[in-house]
Protein backbone atom coordinates (compact mmCIF):
# COMPACT_ATOMS: atom_id res chain seq x y z
CA UNK A 1 0.00 0.00 0.00
CA UNK A 2 1.20 3.22 -0.49
CA UNK A 3 1.64 4.52 3.32
CA UNK A 4 4.15 1.80 3.25
CA UNK A 5 5.64 3.20 0.25
CA UNK A 6 6.26 6.71 2.46
CA UNK A 7 7.27 5.36 5.14
CA UNK A 8 9.83 2.83 3.70
CA UNK A 9 11.13 4.68 1.54
CA UNK A 10 14.63 4.33 0.66
CA UNK A 11 17.52 6.06 -1.40
CA UNK A 12 18.50 4.17 -4.08
CA UNK A 13 21.87 4.90 -6.12
CA UNK A 14 22.33 1.66 -7.76
CA UNK A 15 19.96 0.47 -10.66
CA UNK A 16 19.69 -2.48 -12.57
CA UNK A 17 19.93 -2.44 -16.59
CA UNK A 18 16.15 -2.62 -17.28
CA UNK A 19 14.76 0.07 -19.19
CA UNK A 20 12.36 2.44 -17.67
CA UNK A 21 9.43 2.16 -20.41
CA UNK A 22 8.10 5.30 -21.59
CA UNK A 23 4.28 4.39 -20.47
CA UNK A 24 5.70 3.84 -16.86
CA UNK A 25 6.99 7.35 -16.95
CA UNK A 26 4.65 9.18 -18.75
CA UNK A 27 2.51 7.84 -15.89
CA UNK A 28 4.83 8.87 -12.88
CA UNK A 29 5.41 12.36 -14.48
CA UNK A 30 1.03 13.02 -15.07
CA UNK A 31 1.19 12.30 -11.01
CA UNK A 32 3.87 14.82 -10.69
CA UNK A 33 1.91 17.30 -13.05
CA UNK A 34 -1.91 16.22 -10.99
CA UNK A 35 0.58 17.98 -7.65
CA UNK A 36 -0.70 21.16 -6.28
CA UNK A 37 0.68 23.96 -7.55
CA UNK A 38 0.59 28.00 -7.39
CA UNK A 39 -2.63 29.01 -9.12
CA UNK A 40 -2.55 26.65 -12.32
CA UNK A 41 0.29 27.84 -13.64
CA UNK A 42 2.62 25.16 -13.54
CA UNK A 43 5.93 27.30 -13.34
CA UNK A 44 8.10 24.20 -13.76
CA UNK A 45 9.59 22.21 -16.49
CA UNK A 46 11.04 18.24 -16.32
CA UNK A 47 13.73 17.33 -18.44
CA UNK A 48 14.02 13.91 -18.51
CA UNK A 49 17.38 12.79 -19.62
CA UNK A 50 18.46 8.99 -21.41
CA UNK A 51 20.82 10.37 -23.48
CA UNK A 52 24.17 8.99 -23.00
CA UNK A 53 25.91 11.96 -24.15
CA UNK A 54 23.55 14.50 -22.23
CA UNK A 55 24.20 12.50 -19.32
CA UNK A 56 27.52 12.56 -19.51
CA UNK A 57 27.55 16.25 -20.05
CA UNK A 58 25.76 16.38 -16.82
CA UNK A 59 27.57 14.45 -14.85
CA UNK A 60 30.63 17.02 -13.98
CA UNK A 61 27.84 19.55 -12.63
CA UNK A 62 26.72 16.24 -10.12
CA UNK A 63 30.51 15.90 -9.48
CA UNK A 64 30.17 13.03 -11.64
CA UNK A 65 28.21 10.60 -9.08
CA UNK A 66 27.59 7.68 -10.94
CA UNK A 67 23.72 7.54 -10.33
CA UNK A 68 23.91 10.13 -13.23
CA UNK A 69 25.36 8.00 -16.09
CA UNK A 70 24.33 4.66 -14.48
CA UNK A 71 20.54 5.18 -14.08
CA UNK A 72 18.04 4.67 -16.78
CA UNK A 73 16.52 8.27 -16.49
CA UNK A 74 18.07 11.49 -15.26
CA UNK A 75 14.74 13.97 -14.17
CA UNK A 76 16.10 17.47 -14.33
CA UNK A 77 13.20 19.51 -12.05
CA UNK A 78 13.40 23.18 -13.14
CA UNK A 79 11.55 26.68 -12.14
CA UNK A 80 10.19 27.99 -15.45
CA UNK A 81 8.54 31.50 -16.96
CA UNK A 82 9.54 30.52 -19.90
CA UNK A 83 6.80 29.33 -21.19
CA UNK A 84 4.46 31.35 -19.09
CA UNK A 85 6.14 34.23 -20.58
CA UNK A 86 5.77 33.20 -23.93
CA UNK A 87 2.22 32.51 -23.70
CA UNK A 88 1.79 36.24 -22.09
CA UNK A 89 3.96 37.99 -25.02
CA UNK A 90 1.49 36.23 -27.62
CA UNK A 91 -1.15 37.55 -25.40
CA UNK A 92 -0.27 41.42 -25.55
CA UNK A 93 0.09 40.75 -21.61
CA UNK A 94 2.94 41.08 -19.04
CA UNK A 95 3.75 38.07 -17.36
CA UNK A 96 5.53 40.11 -14.70
CA UNK A 97 7.84 37.23 -13.62
CA UNK A 98 11.33 38.14 -13.57
CA UNK A 99 11.67 38.67 -9.83
CA UNK A 100 12.32 36.62 -6.67
CA UNK A 101 8.84 36.30 -5.78
CA UNK A 102 8.13 34.30 -9.15
CA UNK A 103 11.33 32.60 -8.61
CA UNK A 104 10.44 31.48 -5.03
CA UNK A 105 6.66 30.08 -6.18
CA UNK A 106 8.05 28.32 -8.89
CA UNK A 107 10.70 26.57 -7.20
CA UNK A 108 8.22 25.59 -4.51
CA UNK A 109 6.15 24.22 -7.25
CA UNK A 110 9.06 22.48 -8.78
CA UNK A 111 9.43 20.53 -6.05
CA UNK A 112 6.02 19.40 -5.19
CA UNK A 113 6.05 18.06 -8.60
CA UNK A 114 9.10 16.51 -7.93
CA UNK A 115 8.17 14.48 -5.09
CA UNK A 116 4.70 13.74 -6.52
CA UNK A 117 6.90 11.95 -9.00
CA UNK A 118 9.11 9.49 -6.54
CA UNK A 119 6.29 8.21 -4.67
CA UNK A 120 4.66 7.36 -7.81
CA UNK A 121 7.59 5.92 -9.22
CA UNK A 122 8.49 4.05 -6.03
CA UNK A 123 4.96 2.82 -5.75
CA UNK A 124 6.00 1.38 -9.11
CA UNK A 125 8.90 -0.64 -8.11
CA UNK A 126 11.60 2.11 -8.82
CA UNK A 127 13.65 3.72 -6.91
CA UNK A 128 15.08 7.19 -6.75
CA UNK A 129 17.93 9.59 -5.65
CA UNK A 130 17.53 12.89 -5.43
CA UNK A 131 20.65 15.45 -5.71
CA UNK A 132 21.22 18.56 -4.28
CA UNK A 133 24.24 18.80 -5.84
CA UNK A 134 21.84 20.58 -8.77
CA UNK A 135 22.31 24.02 -6.86
CA UNK A 136 25.61 23.69 -6.47
CA UNK A 137 26.61 24.13 -10.48
CA UNK A 138 23.00 25.41 -12.01
CA UNK A 139 25.53 27.41 -14.60
CA UNK A 140 26.65 24.06 -15.35
CA UNK A 141 23.34 22.23 -15.83
CA UNK A 142 21.43 24.83 -17.61
CA UNK A 143 24.45 24.56 -20.87
CA UNK A 144 24.46 20.70 -20.73
CA UNK A 145 20.12 20.86 -20.98
CA UNK A 146 20.10 23.91 -23.04
CA UNK A 147 17.82 25.91 -20.39
CA UNK A 148 16.88 29.40 -21.67
CA UNK A 149 16.57 32.58 -19.44
CA UNK A 150 13.58 32.13 -17.59
CA UNK A 151 14.65 28.72 -16.31
CA UNK A 152 16.62 27.31 -13.17
CA UNK A 153 17.51 23.97 -12.40
CA UNK A 154 16.14 23.53 -9.05
CA UNK A 155 16.57 19.70 -8.13
CA UNK A 156 17.58 16.29 -10.39
CA UNK A 157 16.31 12.59 -9.52
CA UNK A 158 18.03 9.61 -11.27
CA UNK A 159 15.47 6.45 -11.64
CA UNK A 160 15.59 3.35 -12.06
CA UNK A 161 15.09 -0.56 -10.96
CA UNK A 162 16.91 -0.74 -7.51
CA UNK A 163 19.82 -3.09 -7.96
CA UNK A 164 20.41 -2.27 -4.22
CA UNK A 165 18.58 -2.60 -0.83
CA UNK A 166 19.91 -0.40 1.61
CA UNK A 167 19.31 -0.18 5.33
CA UNK A 168 16.64 2.52 6.13
CA UNK A 169 17.95 5.90 7.15
CA UNK A 170 17.59 7.58 10.74
CA UNK A 171 15.62 10.27 11.23
CA UNK A 172 15.29 12.62 14.10
CA UNK A 173 12.09 11.92 16.75
CA UNK A 174 9.44 13.47 15.40
CA UNK A 175 8.76 15.95 18.03
CA UNK A 176 12.48 17.66 16.89
CA UNK A 177 10.96 19.07 13.94
CA UNK A 178 7.03 19.28 14.49
CA UNK A 179 6.50 22.18 16.89
CA UNK A 180 3.05 22.54 18.73
CA UNK A 181 0.88 25.69 17.64
CA UNK A 182 4.47 28.34 17.44
CA UNK A 183 7.97 27.60 17.29
CA UNK A 184 9.48 26.31 20.84
CA UNK A 185 12.99 27.04 20.68
CA UNK A 186 15.58 24.72 21.54
CA UNK A 187 17.50 24.28 24.62
CA UNK A 188 20.58 22.39 25.16
CA UNK A 189 18.96 19.76 26.31
CA UNK A 190 16.16 19.24 23.73
CA UNK A 191 19.34 19.41 21.46
CA UNK A 192 21.30 16.66 23.03
CA UNK A 193 18.09 14.24 23.36
CA UNK A 194 17.51 14.74 20.02
CA UNK A 195 20.68 14.23 18.07
CA UNK A 196 21.45 11.07 20.81
CA UNK A 197 20.07 8.61 18.70
CA UNK A 198 22.06 9.34 15.40
CA UNK A 199 24.83 10.10 17.49
CA UNK A 200 25.45 6.62 19.01
CA UNK A 201 24.12 4.87 15.85
CA UNK A 202 27.41 2.57 14.96
CA UNK A 203 27.76 3.56 10.94
CA UNK A 204 27.62 7.16 12.32
CA UNK A 205 30.27 6.64 14.87
CA UNK A 206 32.16 4.92 12.31
CA UNK A 207 32.05 8.20 9.87
CA UNK A 208 33.28 9.90 13.09
CA UNK A 209 36.09 7.83 13.43
CA UNK A 210 37.34 7.54 9.64
CA UNK A 211 37.44 11.43 9.56
CA UNK A 212 39.24 11.68 12.75
CA UNK A 213 36.42 14.40 14.20
CA UNK A 214 34.97 14.47 17.37
CA UNK A 215 31.67 14.16 16.76
CA UNK A 216 29.26 13.65 14.22
CA UNK A 217 28.08 17.69 13.76
CA UNK A 218 31.73 18.20 13.15
CA UNK A 219 31.37 15.57 10.20
CA UNK A 220 28.50 17.46 8.58
CA UNK A 221 29.89 20.95 9.16
CA UNK A 222 33.93 20.13 8.76
CA UNK A 223 33.59 17.63 5.97
CA UNK A 224 30.63 17.18 3.89
CA UNK A 225 29.11 20.19 4.24
CA UNK A 226 31.63 23.08 5.24
CA UNK A 227 31.17 26.91 5.01
CA UNK A 228 33.80 27.35 2.16
CA UNK A 229 31.79 25.22 0.01
CA UNK A 230 28.11 26.66 1.07
CA UNK A 231 29.47 30.57 0.70
CA UNK A 232 30.92 29.78 -3.16
CA UNK A 233 28.05 27.41 -4.24
CA UNK A 234 25.79 30.26 -2.67
CA UNK A 235 27.57 32.61 -4.91
CA UNK A 236 27.42 30.85 -8.17
CA UNK A 237 23.73 30.07 -7.46
CA UNK A 238 22.95 34.23 -6.57
CA UNK A 239 24.51 34.98 -9.62
CA UNK A 240 22.90 31.97 -12.15
CA UNK A 241 20.00 33.70 -10.77
CA UNK A 242 20.39 36.64 -11.85
CA UNK A 243 22.07 35.77 -15.12
CA UNK A 244 18.23 33.62 -15.90
CA UNK A 245 16.23 36.61 -14.93
CA UNK A 246 14.98 36.55 -11.55
CA UNK A 247 16.61 39.59 -10.03
CA UNK A 248 17.54 42.63 -11.88
CA UNK B 1 -4.91 3.09 -4.21
CA UNK B 2 -2.40 5.55 -3.73
CA UNK B 3 -1.71 6.10 -7.38
CA UNK B 4 -5.52 7.35 -7.86
CA UNK B 5 -4.33 9.39 -4.83
CA UNK B 6 -1.89 10.92 -6.81
CA UNK B 7 -3.64 11.03 -9.83
CA UNK B 8 -7.37 12.71 -8.56
CA UNK B 9 -5.97 15.14 -6.16
CA UNK B 10 -8.16 18.03 -5.85
CA UNK B 11 -7.44 21.13 -3.51
CA UNK B 12 -9.88 21.02 -0.64
CA UNK B 13 -10.54 24.25 1.10
CA UNK B 14 -13.93 23.93 2.90
CA UNK B 15 -13.52 21.08 5.66
CA UNK B 16 -16.07 19.60 7.78
CA UNK B 17 -15.92 19.70 11.71
CA UNK B 18 -14.70 16.42 12.46
CA UNK B 19 -11.47 16.77 14.17
CA UNK B 20 -8.08 15.61 13.42
CA UNK B 21 -7.23 12.84 15.89
CA UNK B 22 -2.95 13.41 17.08
CA UNK B 23 -2.67 9.37 15.74
CA UNK B 24 -3.11 10.16 12.00
CA UNK B 25 -1.29 13.77 12.67
CA UNK B 26 1.45 12.30 13.80
CA UNK B 27 1.22 9.58 11.34
CA UNK B 28 0.87 11.69 8.45
CA UNK B 29 3.78 14.00 9.93
CA UNK B 30 6.17 11.13 10.17
CA UNK B 31 5.49 10.08 6.21
CA UNK B 32 6.97 14.05 5.82
CA UNK B 33 10.28 13.28 7.56
CA UNK B 34 10.46 9.80 6.05
CA UNK B 35 11.09 11.42 2.35
CA UNK B 36 14.62 12.27 1.01
CA UNK B 37 16.15 15.21 2.61
CA UNK B 38 20.14 16.63 1.50
CA UNK B 39 22.50 14.88 3.89
CA UNK B 40 20.04 14.18 6.18
CA UNK B 41 20.30 16.87 8.23
CA UNK B 42 16.60 17.77 8.12
CA UNK B 43 16.77 21.24 7.69
CA UNK B 44 13.26 21.81 8.14
CA UNK B 45 10.71 22.03 10.55
CA UNK B 46 6.98 21.86 10.64
CA UNK B 47 4.55 24.11 12.71
CA UNK B 48 1.00 22.37 13.39
CA UNK B 49 -1.50 25.05 14.60
CA UNK B 50 -4.80 23.62 16.14
CA UNK B 51 -4.94 26.70 18.25
CA UNK B 52 -7.71 29.71 17.40
CA UNK B 53 -5.67 32.21 18.69
CA UNK B 54 -2.68 31.46 17.13
CA UNK B 55 -4.81 30.73 13.67
CA UNK B 56 -6.44 34.48 13.78
CA UNK B 57 -2.46 36.08 14.12
CA UNK B 58 -1.67 33.78 11.33
CA UNK B 59 -5.08 34.64 8.82
CA UNK B 60 -3.71 38.02 8.14
CA UNK B 61 -0.89 37.19 7.05
CA UNK B 62 -2.55 34.96 4.32
CA UNK B 63 -5.08 37.55 3.18
CA UNK B 64 -7.77 36.26 5.74
CA UNK B 65 -8.31 33.42 3.47
CA UNK B 66 -11.16 31.60 5.08
CA UNK B 67 -8.81 28.28 5.38
CA UNK B 68 -6.50 29.21 8.10
CA UNK B 69 -9.39 29.46 10.78
CA UNK B 70 -11.85 26.98 9.27
CA UNK B 71 -9.40 23.94 9.00
CA UNK B 72 -9.33 22.64 12.39
CA UNK B 73 -5.19 22.06 11.30
CA UNK B 74 -2.87 24.57 9.91
CA UNK B 75 0.98 23.51 8.85
CA UNK B 76 3.68 25.67 8.44
CA UNK B 77 6.77 24.23 6.27
CA UNK B 78 9.67 26.27 7.57
CA UNK B 79 13.11 26.27 5.94
CA UNK B 80 15.09 25.67 9.56
CA UNK B 81 18.54 25.86 10.09
CA UNK B 82 18.28 26.68 13.47
CA UNK B 83 18.21 23.75 14.72
CA UNK B 84 21.11 22.19 13.61
CA UNK B 85 23.04 25.44 14.26
CA UNK B 86 22.13 24.91 18.06
CA UNK B 87 23.53 21.76 17.75
CA UNK B 88 26.79 22.45 15.67
CA UNK B 89 27.31 25.38 18.85
CA UNK B 90 27.18 22.51 21.21
CA UNK B 91 29.63 20.11 19.50
CA UNK B 92 32.30 22.74 19.10
CA UNK B 93 32.03 23.44 15.37
CA UNK B 94 30.93 26.34 13.08
CA UNK B 95 27.80 25.44 10.78
CA UNK B 96 28.50 27.65 8.16
CA UNK B 97 24.51 27.97 7.17
CA UNK B 98 24.17 31.84 7.09
CA UNK B 99 24.48 31.60 3.40
CA UNK B 100 21.62 31.26 0.07
CA UNK B 101 22.80 27.74 -0.59
CA UNK B 102 22.29 26.29 2.66
CA UNK B 103 18.98 27.99 2.76
CA UNK B 104 17.61 26.89 -0.54
CA UNK B 105 18.86 23.35 0.50
CA UNK B 106 16.35 23.81 3.55
CA UNK B 107 13.54 25.19 1.13
CA UNK B 108 13.89 21.99 -1.39
CA UNK B 109 13.76 20.19 2.18
CA UNK B 110 10.62 21.48 3.35
CA UNK B 111 8.84 21.21 0.24
CA UNK B 112 9.67 17.19 -0.40
CA UNK B 113 8.54 16.93 3.35
CA UNK B 114 5.28 18.83 2.63
CA UNK B 115 3.93 16.88 -0.51
CA UNK B 116 4.64 13.93 1.60
CA UNK B 117 2.64 15.02 4.05
CA UNK B 118 -0.45 15.82 1.54
CA UNK B 119 0.00 12.45 -0.29
CA UNK B 120 -0.09 10.99 3.64
CA UNK B 121 -3.32 12.80 4.16
CA UNK B 122 -5.33 12.23 1.03
CA UNK B 123 -4.74 8.50 1.36
CA UNK B 124 -6.08 8.72 5.22
CA UNK B 125 -9.16 10.58 3.49
CA UNK B 126 -8.19 14.17 4.82
CA UNK B 127 -8.11 17.30 2.59
CA UNK B 128 -5.27 19.65 1.92
CA UNK B 129 -4.80 23.21 0.52
CA UNK B 130 -1.02 24.79 -0.24
CA UNK B 131 -0.85 28.61 0.61
CA UNK B 132 1.48 30.55 -1.58
CA UNK B 133 1.04 33.46 0.16
CA UNK B 134 3.37 31.83 3.08
CA UNK B 135 6.29 33.70 0.67
CA UNK B 136 4.41 36.71 0.39
CA UNK B 137 3.73 37.93 4.06
CA UNK B 138 7.10 35.74 5.58
CA UNK B 139 7.64 38.30 8.25
CA UNK B 140 3.96 38.10 9.84
CA UNK B 141 4.12 34.83 9.84
CA UNK B 142 7.85 34.84 11.77
CA UNK B 143 5.81 37.05 14.11
CA UNK B 144 2.69 35.17 14.39
CA UNK B 145 5.23 31.89 15.19
CA UNK B 146 8.10 32.96 17.37
CA UNK B 147 9.85 31.97 14.33
CA UNK B 148 13.95 32.23 15.51
CA UNK B 149 16.81 33.25 13.13
CA UNK B 150 17.58 30.69 10.92
CA UNK B 151 14.17 29.84 10.32
CA UNK B 152 12.09 31.11 7.42
CA UNK B 153 8.56 29.77 6.44
CA UNK B 154 8.11 28.56 3.03
CA UNK B 155 4.76 26.61 2.31
CA UNK B 156 1.27 26.45 4.33
CA UNK B 157 -1.25 23.29 4.28
CA UNK B 158 -4.27 23.52 5.77
CA UNK B 159 -5.51 20.16 6.52
CA UNK B 160 -8.97 19.07 7.67
CA UNK B 161 -11.75 16.38 6.53
CA UNK B 162 -13.41 17.74 3.00
CA UNK B 163 -16.61 19.44 3.11
CA UNK B 164 -16.68 19.58 -0.50
CA UNK B 165 -16.18 17.90 -3.36
CA UNK B 166 -14.66 20.41 -6.18
CA UNK B 167 -14.29 19.68 -9.88
CA UNK B 168 -10.57 18.33 -10.91
CA UNK B 169 -8.76 20.88 -12.41
CA UNK B 170 -7.43 21.19 -15.96
CA UNK B 171 -3.22 20.81 -16.45
CA UNK B 172 -1.75 21.82 -19.18
CA UNK B 173 -0.71 18.75 -21.35
CA UNK B 174 1.98 16.60 -20.43
CA UNK B 175 3.92 17.57 -22.95
CA UNK B 176 4.22 21.09 -22.51
CA UNK B 177 5.95 20.13 -19.31
CA UNK B 178 8.47 17.59 -20.39
CA UNK B 179 11.03 17.48 -22.30
CA UNK B 180 13.07 15.02 -23.74
CA UNK B 181 17.12 14.61 -23.15
CA UNK B 182 17.30 18.44 -23.14
CA UNK B 183 14.87 21.76 -23.05
CA UNK B 184 13.42 22.54 -26.15
CA UNK B 185 12.20 25.86 -26.31
CA UNK B 186 8.86 26.90 -27.34
CA UNK B 187 7.53 27.89 -30.70
CA UNK B 188 4.25 30.20 -31.03
CA UNK B 189 2.57 27.42 -32.40
CA UNK B 190 3.71 25.12 -29.86
CA UNK B 191 2.23 28.07 -26.61
CA UNK B 192 -0.90 28.17 -28.80
CA UNK B 193 -1.70 24.27 -28.96
CA UNK B 194 -0.48 23.64 -25.17
CA UNK B 195 -2.58 26.62 -23.59
CA UNK B 196 -5.49 25.84 -26.23
CA UNK B 197 -7.49 23.48 -23.98
CA UNK B 198 -7.41 25.65 -20.75
CA UNK B 199 -8.41 28.60 -22.54
CA UNK B 200 -11.24 27.17 -24.58
CA UNK B 201 -12.36 25.64 -20.87
CA UNK B 202 -16.06 27.22 -19.34
CA UNK B 203 -14.94 28.16 -16.48
CA UNK B 204 -11.84 30.32 -17.47
CA UNK B 205 -13.81 31.82 -20.21
CA UNK B 206 -15.72 33.11 -17.63
CA UNK B 207 -13.17 34.31 -15.73
CA UNK B 208 -11.77 36.74 -18.45
CA UNK B 209 -15.21 37.83 -19.23
CA UNK B 210 -15.77 38.59 -15.27
CA UNK B 211 -12.66 40.27 -15.43
CA UNK B 212 -13.03 42.37 -19.02
CA UNK B 213 -10.02 40.88 -20.21
CA UNK B 214 -9.63 39.74 -23.94
CA UNK B 215 -7.78 36.16 -22.71
CA UNK B 216 -6.90 34.07 -20.00
CA UNK B 217 -3.61 35.17 -19.67
CA UNK B 218 -4.31 38.39 -18.80
CA UNK B 219 -6.45 37.40 -15.98
CA UNK B 220 -3.23 35.91 -14.54
CA UNK B 221 -1.06 38.26 -15.26
CA UNK B 222 -3.22 41.82 -14.62
CA UNK B 223 -5.24 40.58 -11.67
CA UNK B 224 -4.52 37.45 -9.86
CA UNK B 225 -0.36 37.66 -10.12
CA UNK B 226 0.52 41.20 -11.25
CA UNK B 227 3.98 42.45 -11.29
CA UNK B 228 3.67 45.01 -9.05
CA UNK B 229 2.72 42.70 -6.65
CA UNK B 230 5.43 40.21 -7.02
CA UNK B 231 7.38 42.58 -7.17
CA UNK B 232 6.68 43.84 -3.85
CA UNK B 233 6.23 40.42 -2.35
CA UNK B 234 9.56 39.73 -3.30
CA UNK B 235 11.55 42.81 -2.08
CA UNK B 236 9.68 41.91 1.08
CA UNK B 237 11.00 38.17 0.73
CA UNK B 238 14.40 39.07 0.12
CA UNK B 239 14.64 41.24 2.83
CA UNK B 240 13.08 38.83 5.31
CA UNK B 241 16.17 36.13 4.38
CA UNK B 242 18.41 38.68 4.95
CA UNK B 243 16.52 39.20 8.63
CA UNK B 244 16.54 35.87 9.40
CA UNK B 245 20.83 35.52 8.62
CA UNK B 246 21.17 33.82 5.23
CA UNK B 247 21.76 36.87 3.23
CA UNK B 248 24.83 39.15 5.13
Amino acid sequence: MYMNTLLNHKTIRKYSNREVDNDTLNEILTAGTRASNTGNMQLYSIIATRSAEVKAKLAPAHFNQPMITNAPVVLTFCADVNRYNKWCALRNTDPGTDNFESLTTAIVDAVICAQNVCVAAEEKGLGICYLGTTTYNPHQIIEALNLPKGVLPVTTVTLGYPAEDPAMQLRLPLGAVVHSDTYKDYSDADINAYYSEEESDATNKKFVAENQKENLAQVFAEVRYTRAASEAFGKILMDTIRKQGFIK
